[in-house]
């Protein structure tokens, strides 16, 4: 270098052989051939997800700019939780570019850090193969920041569908990290516009553009039969022109004591002397206990549950007739809080689960007490329906929804964007 | 129910057998007893986070009151990235509650996003197992992220080191993601304070203690010798007491030419005529590509190599003495920035991995150009030592954040602090 | 080298640094300190393996010259497969060196499958740590080859019981090639003793102690009440004191139909009009095909199961005590080989799933057709009791394993032993 | 039942509703399409695999009746191991139906354990997607074995090529169980049939149709040139028309002290003074420990290699074109048993790596001594080439393997047979 030190060798000389450098992987893998459209990848982990999810996903299926890939994992896999969403989906003609069956069994927390754990690791492989433009991450389940997480390290554009909310459970803090993973945020209420962009992410990617819970609520009558509903689940014959609650009550992974939470609420209603459709709870942390009591209650204590009907699930269209038709909504399921809102059913809302969402005026707050629900129950039943709500409403949530998805510019590299300013305090 | 439905049945009567609802993991498992102390778990999976620790690990293992448990996994467990961690690790006579070899080799993102996904099955077990009180993740590294994740789920309460930074590479994600999943926070500069409030977290849990890196580096002196210096790696024999410049260039993971942008540096380097460390990059998705053409260049261009030696890692206080007496710090490592601030040695930070970061004087930004690095380079050997910078200093940083792990209040359910309120937009 | 090369240097010339060439992870890991006792690890993942193990587990518990560490994983750790299992095992006061929840939900081949690697994955982590001088596996379950597997590459030594039987389903190719990876050989029965031989297996580490199923069951009676009885499971209220018909029968995990298999039986013991008691299948392929028809007839064919009791599991006494009292056993568990042989109990076995394994005469052998059992059993209840069989007997079965885990010489490079025609031997 | 006990239901009444049967992971998951041809699934492992594979692949890739499918992991996927051989599959055009990166660092005990469960855990997803009609798996490397393993759970008819040999290491525990695991069995010697065998499979799916490596052997001549040599690796300048020894030296993963055992290769050779071309070890518990002493070696005792070239890895043909040029072949590889059988090329085989292996009369064992390495290796070079044996060579090896591929008939029920004294037929 003694003489040449202030010329810098060309590139060239300092060429690298490419092979050295990349590995059979990345070079042989049978990756998904480009179709030259916008390549989606819908993860899709859980019947909810599906459900609410459902007209977004038939039109970006049938967009002819975009090749919507599904891939499934957790307790959609599995019959018990999903049965009529298989149907659904086989019966949509989706492309499913891959099924990962990785739910660990026990219900508790060890089984739910595992079950993300194992998501990931397989997702990893299959958004590898896809190579997919946008992955979209639905809400606030554990399995999905895990999905997340993976796709960020592989440097996909996430978009991230109800962030901005807030609640109790694990959910708040998974829903809160995978917007900080996300790079596009379809939130669906302005004060979640508000605290996305606080968060630090960049305003041309925040659009409220509406819940895809409620503009499928908007859109689904109350027509359902008797005979329909009960030929879901065990218990009870329903008789849908009679009055009914739904009981949608899951376990709160952050809490212990799912269980006299649950009895709680079992007591209050069984105390109601009118119908009940309780459904099973997602299986969370606290599943197995949860579960494992409405069991044995129904085994061993018969007349507590002589009036209700135990469903797994149903179709959403028919959980969106079943709310239009309920008396009252009891428990702390987030359906309770949006599409209720809308449709100006009636809601007892119980424990923390919820806590902080924007909630519009159908929802009365409770603890985990027998005497208090059924009192509010009770006094919700003889309210009556609510006006209907705009909070978590837009007209066309699935449109704009697709529209940004067809052309928002994509990008990887996050930057915080400084658009508040809070006063600074040091210890 | 006929007669008795306005007596809702007690309690009692609703009992349900215990040992259906517990499983045999919660009741057999080996779980490490309880020592009446606060257990505080440090999970280390990488050599420069137990190098930027170390004074509070130390503090911790030595304090009465305090249990801590080390608990290792990734490149920390491998000899080419670690050794002399692990000599220094024996010697603290640590307790370590779990070792996880988990690194998948290739050096890409799949590696990366596979990698940090093992990390969080391993640890899954080894945290249920240790039952800790606090488990601490620090700073912005991809399988910190894993680990958070997994220790949420588990229900266990988490305190970030170094959150409320920005920065470019995955690490920006990585690191407000944590936060998010976070309960306790120690930030190291008064812009990172002010970010973390505004993505909601509670004011009583956020603390700005200073750096524990400029902690360290304000303690250390530059005493180290050449041969000391040529103990490690291979290549040119430095001489300590002449100029040098260090070199510190990790990979961008949301970047691709990796190869070309450590060129870029390699040639301006080459031309300075000037002695040079070059210290080999992280464990990164793109390591093995910045890796493989420094190899190339070291085995094919020898010219270009000459006054350069070659090292993996050195002991965090020799790497401080290095700092010290470096005539400019070339790349974009964070301790150019943080460490730099304090002890004022110039840096040449380039590309976009440090974007955004809060920085004091002492740093000249230049983008992957071998002539403007050079220049750059120059013009800082030219200038020589910068008065130091408080920016990132607390005398005591170490002992406030055990003050605090020793005393915080513990919570897991996390809530959304609305502590401002910005301009709400819709699409 | 020119002049030197008639010498080559000494080895110390070539020492080479010892740090460089060892881990982290071998020398800081918290392994399990040495007591000066043999150290046996049993892994034990399923009930049955508990049950049928279980005198000898207490035994080397209460043994001063060993020291045994359980490890769990697999369906023992979930509630609904073990929950009596779980009250004896933390009753018995045993070392637990890990517990694993490792069971992937499905019931299918792929939920089998991963269940076997997860287990193996996460042994990998807790026998590394163990470091155990024996590994004790037993039997032909999917997930003890796993975990076999994964001992024989960290070089343990591997010692099993039950080898060198045949049967169908999975388990045969399972239970041979567990032989082929183990170094200490207990075998049943003289048959299985030869077939191990002519696998290769060095003689002097093949020893036949009879089965411990059968020395269980020759020290059991047969007391139970029908109270006892009717605490487990659901369904029908059994009198002991009447006759009743015992049915087990599991999927056979190469075979497709296990719904329309156990239909048949199900179809064959309804026509009987005798009470049954029914156990829920093992945790195997198939198993949810089968659990599922179970659950669909009993809530939908009440008229079919109206004299059965549906049982999960049972402590291992009183398994053996029902064998006892029982007019007939049905099905296809190893059971009414076994244990049957010694009781003289009557059985008939349902398909291949027991093809080709030693039989005394108490048996008689149908296929999957409904007609074909009802006649087979009407036949053996008419028969009543068979005289005992010594077929699997032999007196000191779990004193025999003991003394031979505490002496044999430990080894574990294997050696294919040329002896297709040796001698049988015997303890 | 009262009157109906004699007519059993018919089975149309018992009928089940069957989406209640299947998982939404059977019926929806994108399985490849089946084509009507056999579906060969061939997963390759290593670099060692493809070389004496790659006659197979091609004909089988090249074959109108059958569909072949490659299925890529572990070390073959890692350029520092494989890069020619990603050329050459490159440019062979063949399907690749997945690639999983599951190599885990550490090159230890525990790294081989996880990296085969991590295998087994990744092609299980493969292998269910792909629903091959057939697995080939190959020889005695570990994750071969968990690949087996997996593929058994998921019922898939399984071909192994190599069993029946014995040698050390793990391999032979690892040989054997996949022979047991296996459904067809291609051996490649009389000895190894006997054995297979011996071992209770049904001699109508074993078949002795010689080695793959030594048809390859067979048909590659020793055209390759200095140059092409010195492409390779780092070191001396080999001269190929010059006497020359080749090493291969392998990690015994069942013994300690790797490290002076490549030690006393190492000194044996640099005394012999003639050049040598030294491979390095395959990535197996044990590498880490040899291929760090090779590197420090190289790095500070450059004398001892003044006249070695290390190699990671050369084509398959001129892997064989070398092996003919070699004066002699040293260390422990199956390549000095098998392929120089038949090339006649003197070979000293150190410790018990290939401990009885049939050989030919061109093998000279010793022990880990550098004495007798060298005394060893003089005595060979002086003897020069050996006449041919046949001991291992069929001349249809490839073809033969094929057409039975292509008409075996498939089963998945293994059952024992019991012929241990069985005549020995051939192909």
């Amino acid at each position: 270098m003694e003489d040449g030190r202030d010329q810098p060798r060309s590139a060239a000389d300092l060429t690298v052989r490419p092979a050295l450098m990349t590995t059979l992987l990345a070079s042989t893998t049978r990756k998904m051939p480009r179709t030259g459209k916008r390549r989606i990848c819908f993860p899709i982990t859980s019947r909810a997800y599906y459900g609410r999810s459902q007209l977004l996903i038939r039109k970006l299926h049938a967009d002819p700019d975009i090749e919507l890939e599904l891939m499934l994992g957790g307790s959609i896999l599995l019959d018990k939780y999903s049965r009529h969403v298989a149907d659904d989906i086989e019966a949509g003609g989706f492309n499913i570019s891959g099924s990962f069956l990785n739910v660990i069994e026990g219900g508790n927390h060890v089984a739910m850090a595992k079950t993300a754990c194992l998501t990931a690791l397989e997702f990893t492989n299959g958004l590898h193969t896809l190579d997919p433009d946008i992955v979209v991450i639905c809400g606030d389940r554990f399995e999905q920041l895990a999905i997340a997480m993976t796709a960020a390290y592989l440097n996909f554009t996430i978009a991230h569908i109800e962030g901005g909310d807030v609640s109790g459970s694990i959910d708040e803090s998974v829903r809160h990290a995978i917007t900080k993973l996300a790079h596009v945020h379809f939130v669906t209420n302005d004060e979640a516009f508000r605290r996305v962009l606080a968060m630090g992410e960049d305003p041309r990617y925040v659009f409220n553009t509406g819940s895809l819970d409620v503009e499928l609520a908007s859109r689904v009558g109350d027509a359902i039969s008797s005979e329909r509903v009960n030929s879901y689940g065990v218990g009870h014959a329903i008789d849908v022109n009679r009055p009914f609650v739904m009981v949608i009550q899951h376990p709160v992974t952050t809490e212990h004591g799912q269980r006299e939470h649950l009895l709680a609420t079992l007591r209050a209603v069984a105390a109601l002397n009118v119908q009940a459709i309780w459904f099973w709870p997602n299986p969370d942390a606290g599943t197995e206990e949860m579960a494992g009591s409405l069991r044995h209650v129904r085994e061993e204590h018969t007349e507590l549950t002589a009036q209700m009907r135990f469903i797994t699930n149903v179709p959403a269209d028919e959980f969106v007739a079943l709310l239009r038709r309920a008396s009252c909504v009891v428990g702390n399921s987030s359906a309770g809080i949006k599409e209720c809102s809308f449709l100006g059913t009636p809601v007892v809302n119980i424990g923390p689960r919820q806590q902080g969402r924007l909630a519009a005026d159908h929802v009365r707050h409770v603890g985990y007490d027998a005497a208090a629900i059924r009192a509010a129950v009770e006094q919700q039943m003889g309210h009556g329906p609510y006006p209907p709500s705009t909070l978590y409403y837009r007209p066309d949530t699935s449109d704009q929804i697709i529209k940004l998805l067809s052309t928002v510019e994509l990008y990887t590299q996050k930057r915080f964007f400084d658009s508040v300013a809070a006063p600074v305090q040091t210890v």
